[in-house]
């Protein structure tokens, strides 16, 4: 007993060893692993567990450390430059197409009421075309546009989504929230996944698959493929049809799955396109004043 | 000695629970301070420490947990409904008109040697009209596009991104990168940052100062913002402007003060905008085909 007495400092110290090293352990093993998803791997839920896996995209953040600045093309064969010079109008051309352009998409809203009536399937393969001219880091084109006409597939993607949808409004939103929406008649039922002849779901492509099976990261991929987004929203408003931009809340891997994209793609968003209802409504919004957007120096 | 040898158990057991204690409360004070970068406040370096603050934004990936899936305005005071009745086109006119908008898009190219040739200050406010008319999470219309035609700022601009890039080529990134962008004529030296007539330099506003003092965050604000300079980029093609999307490195903090914009705001992209010089050339690329962009259900 003695013994022990005496020997009761060491054991505190050696306790105190022990308990020191598991927790440096832990530190260092918290920051590799956060280090670990900071590069892009996509694989960090270990470090952040709360994040739905397939929303989870690090890429635009942590990317930059990597990623050139001016979009340049790398990974291909030496590309040979070539002479370019685009069409040039004449200063009093340009203003009038200026004010053309913006008139023409001034007049563009989201709208939630759409027609079931056909639309010609050529016009919805120009839009994509259009789209797919967006620039992307390095090149990579990192987008995949999946339409669907099907009615049974537009109403398993209209379950999907509203299933989510409930459990948004119902649980994860909280009451104000929910209020405010009332207001605007906005609510889980997404009628238009169903009427509109077609819903554009737009994938963003996280990495790349290389030949030799490992991923090449796509920088910058959520710019780009929203980038996109947006000359797709100008060439439908270009054809006098409209849409509304939805990014689907926790609907991404159901609705991956059903379509049968691989695991690199992840939905950024959906857009039922078509001609708006004859009773098409809009909230009467404005927008800001030039002066409230653009600052000059 | 008898008792504090009896008293031994005691003592370790204390000593655990002390450590114990520690320990939590370090690492709920660690998850506090995650949560909070997460939370749009812009504050994480303690939490991810690698992370340029500046351009730290967590808002795209962490909002979603509370986001409205279609983009509803909130907020705002009862908006009644207008009918909304945009131009209808005939068939043959949205099929050729499709196809004009495409073609006009797909002769669009990132160039990097612009013209110093002045551009109609007229046009330059045109093209950022239209940018603004993106459609954006709830409506918050979270951008800033900052014109800069000054040659002395337009110079420092150019000083403060050469410097970093610089960095970037020598240390950041590693040597088979530098080599591959060698081949492309790409390095730090970015002269169309002096000789472009326009530079615009677009921030995303990553929340909203409340009257109280309050933030409220802008979720999806870099989908926002994106989706805008999709617009500005076929706003520019329209009028026969060109521009390379940039997004420099590191530069975000310094150009933000340089140009006295508020902490809310965060640099996404530097674009410089004027006529092409006329000696430019463009890396010989092509663009994937419809087959590989879009999938048809």
């Amino acid at each position: 007993m003695a013994l022990i007495s005496a020997l009761t400092p060491v054991f505190v110290a050696i306790l105190c060893v022990v308990i020191a090293f598991i927790f440096k352990t832990q530190r260092s093993s918290e920051s590799s692993s956060a280090q670990k998803s900071s590069s892009g791997g996509g694989s960090g839920s270990e470090a952040r567990p709360w994040v739905d896996e397939d929303l989870q995209d690090d890429t635009e953040i942590s990317g930059r450390e990597n990623e050139e600045d001016d979009w340049a093309v790398v990974g291909t064969e030496d590309l040979p430059h070539v002479p370019y010079a685009p069409r040039r109008y004449p200063e009093e051309e340009m203003l009038e197409r200026s004010k053309h352009f913006y008139s023409l998409l001034n007049e563009r809203r989201s709208v939630r009421y759409i027609s079931p009536e056909p639309v010609p399937r050529e016009v919805i393969d120009n839009v994509i075309r259009a789209a797919g001219t967006a620039p992307s880091g390095a090149h990579t084109e990192p987008w995949t546009f999946v339409v669907v006409a099907d009615a049974e597939i537009k109403h398993k993607i209209r379950e999907i989504v509203e299933e989510e949808e409930e459990i948004n409004y119902k649980q994860r939103m909280g009451d104000k929230w929910v209020h405010d929406l009332r207001r605007l008649r906005t609510n889980w039922v997404k009628e238009y996944l169903d009427t509109a002849p077609y819903l554009i779901l737009i994938f963003k492509q996280t990495y790349g698959p290389m030949p030799d099976g490992k991923k090449r990261t796509h920088y910058y991929n959520e710019i780009s493929v929203s980038i996109s987004c947006g000359l797709l929203l100008a060439a439908l408003q270009n054809v006098g049809l409209v849409t509304v931009t939805s990014t689907p809340l926790n609907c991404g891997p159901h609705l991956r799955v059903l379509l049968r994209r691989p695991v690199n793609e992840k939905l950024l968003m959906l857009l039922p396109v078509g001609y708006p209802a004859p009773d098409a409504t809009v909230p009467d919004l404005s927008r800001k004043e030039l002066n409230d957007i653009m600052v000059f120096v």
